[in-house]
């Protein structure tokens, strides 16, 4: 898609009270009929109040990334905020960093690390260190990340993820993403050399070999965290904004690192974590009046996808259901209920199913009076692509001007 | 939209008894649902004969410009005749001067222009002179074009539009747009130098401050109509026709000079004007055969919908469906109806909102037997861009060759 999502010049920057936008992902939302009743999970589950915000919205389905693409949930939300994911490519590693909080500058490249167990003869006996504690992956980190020692004008830094993950930063001059995994996938074979595969990607191969050699003679000692298997490198670039492109200053509201991280890359403030800090409508409550754009999301949907669970997912549903009245009560201006994706229960997996999608406010077109993917079929949005999505919210929030004379 | 809206190649240009396209545009057209009854304007209207030509017809739903943008009537129109607006970018004072019969050429500058009251300070005091009489106007108009003079090579028209409103067209070598606005939309002040913006745009703003000094010299002893504020200049540029483009030797026929003015634009010719000439019916049949385009433009919808007015746009809508069956008794071979944006009167301006639009023809795929957003949004159409409009009318009037063997 190369005609720009919005015409130059088309944000209201000076308009007096423009509205305030709620977008709710419920994460691999869409789904497939069940066998034996034909519904989906989001058509079989019991919501009242999502069905009432139906009947003042319109509806329709929502392609994140393209005709047939199943995306991964990076360039699935990176679409709901207006980015082309196919434009801005934004590799795992980066995505990972920006998750854990990981400081990155334009032109760092970072990495997914698995801590890994080698045995004697350099092959890989276990691919995730036999899943250590979290306090036993920090303390292999720190070590690490004090004795670690390179070159002038070359920084390494690692962060700790969670259990045998761990994100690696690398800060030089000249480096590019273009240089191999070394995850070989199996056990009972040596990792992979990390080789150079573009013009200007050697330095960045040799800092990572250098990398991975030094953590193996510091841990050499170590009986299962020996070692690293990296994968994943991406080369950070920072990208427009949503305030200096949409004019929205956003928050995001989200209990997962990857959800924080492409909010983060975006520009949004991450407020809160709802599992530290409150519910997910408690944490929302706490920030709102202060932002633009609120970006809520929730995550077992997806995972019950994953699960092949219908009920599952049925039931995840439901518990999203109602938190709404909550929602509600902060009476956002307009209110997206959408997905970064479908997981049906059926395949166990992200599809490339289009997601039903509703914008609720006060000049919406309604067709139906509950929300599911038959009713969103033939809703007044149509059939959308992912960055169409923000346009329309700034059109309802009243935050566009007119087009020409 | 960088795709081009047909394959090169695609007009049959040689066929025999190509069919007529008649393409009735009713101006804001699409609405928004009443409170009470849950139908838009053009739902609630009573149209009998729209409804027997949806019946015949595909339906479907139509964004002028793009996802969330609200048009102006410039931009609405171009992209209905096949033009992406956001590709050929025309200036109000352009689209202006075309409305009145200016005959712009290549490289002329036109702006819109006030008739305008200053005190002896200089300062304004009433940006539209006290709306003058046409015959004032013209007087004043015709008295400057008589005593203006300029430098060898520059050419400085004055068009007298109606009551305060005058189109400036300049004619001389090297002409830029980039030139800043003079009204200071506010009275008690003086007006705006008139400033070059761009590299190249030094020599018009000097040619205009020529103009404006020369007007108010000229003018001084008029006790009312004694200067100019001048705003909206645009270079005008010749676009490929749209016989160039779709085979189509178009003629529009319509009451107001802007969308006169976009239909020459685009290279269509410009036969009677309702209000002069007869009724719409009357003037097209007068025309009728001549051309394989003809462009039906109907305003008062959109000015209902600017009034804020329900019943009063859809006493319209009714008005404009009576005159169907003198449009039918024409027999054309394609049929379109449609808007070129909405104007919702629960807004009382123009929209983003999608535009109702149906094409009957022998070889439609009719969904529903009645014209409304409803039955629309279920259509064979499906959601379609502006500029997808033609290409299609041009299929159904046998005008397109077979792609690829």
């Amino acid at each position: 898609m190369s005609r720009p999502i919005l015409p130059e010049d088309q944000v209201d920057r000076a308009g007096e009270n423009p509205g305030s936008i709620l977008l709710v992902v419920l994460d691999g939302l869409g789904g497939l009929p069940h066998p034996e009743t034909g519904r989906t999970e989001l058509e079989s589950a019991k919501t009242p109040n999502l069905d009432a915000l139906a009947a003042r919205a319109s509806l329709g389905m929502l392609d994140p990334v393209g005709p047939g693409i199943t995306p991964g949930s990076g360039p699935g939300h990176l679409s709901l905020f207006g980015y082309d994911p196919t434009e801005y490519v934004i590799g795992r590693g980066a995505l990972s960093a920006l998750g854990v909080g990981v400081d990155l500058k334009q032109g760092d490249v970072a990495a997914r690390l698995n801590l890994a167990t080698f045995d004697a003869e350099g092959r890989v006996t276990d691919r995730r260190a036999g899943r250590p504690s979290d306090a036993e992956g920090r303390r292999v980190v720190d070590l690490l990340n004090a004795e670690l020692s390179f070159a002038e004008g070359i920084e390494v830094v690692l962060h700790h993820e969670k259990e045998h993950r761990v994100v690696l930063k690398i800060t030089a001059e000249g480096l590019d993403e273009q240089v191999t995994d070394t995850d070989p996938l199996i056990t009972g074979v040596s990792d992979l050399p990390c080789e150079a595969t573009g013009p200007g990607s050697e330095r960045t191969a040799s800092i990572v070999r250098d990398f991975l050699d030094q953590s193996r003679r510091i841990l050499a000692d170590e009986p299962a965290l020996n070692g690293f298997l990296a994968r994943g490198f991406a080369r950070f670039r920072t990208i427009p904004t949503m305030e200096e492109r949409f004019g929205l200053r956003g928050v995001a509201v989200a209990k997962y690192p990857m959800y924080r991280g492409v909010a983060k890359m975006v520009g949004m403030e991450v407020e809160g974590v709802p599992s530290d800090t409150g519910s997910t409508p408690e944490v929302l409550k706490e920030v709102w009046g202060r932002y633009d754009l609120y970006f809520v999301h929730f995550k077992d949907t997806d995972t019950a996808g994953h699960d092949g669970d219908f009920e599952e997912k049925v039931a995840a549903i439901q518990e999203i259901d109602a938190l709404f009245p909550a929602f509600m009560e902060l009476d956002p201006d307009v209110l997206i209920v959408t997905g970064d994706h479908s997981t049906p229960t059926l395949l166990k997996e992200h599809s490339w199913h289009a997601v039903p999608t509703l914008i609720a406010s006060k000049t919406a077109r309604p067709s139906a009076s509950s929300f599911g993917e038959a009713t969103c079929r033939g809703g007044d949005l149509g059939r959308i692509h992912g960055t169409e999505l923000i346009p329309r919210a700034l059109a309802h929030a009243g935050r566009l001007v007119k087009y020409g004379a």
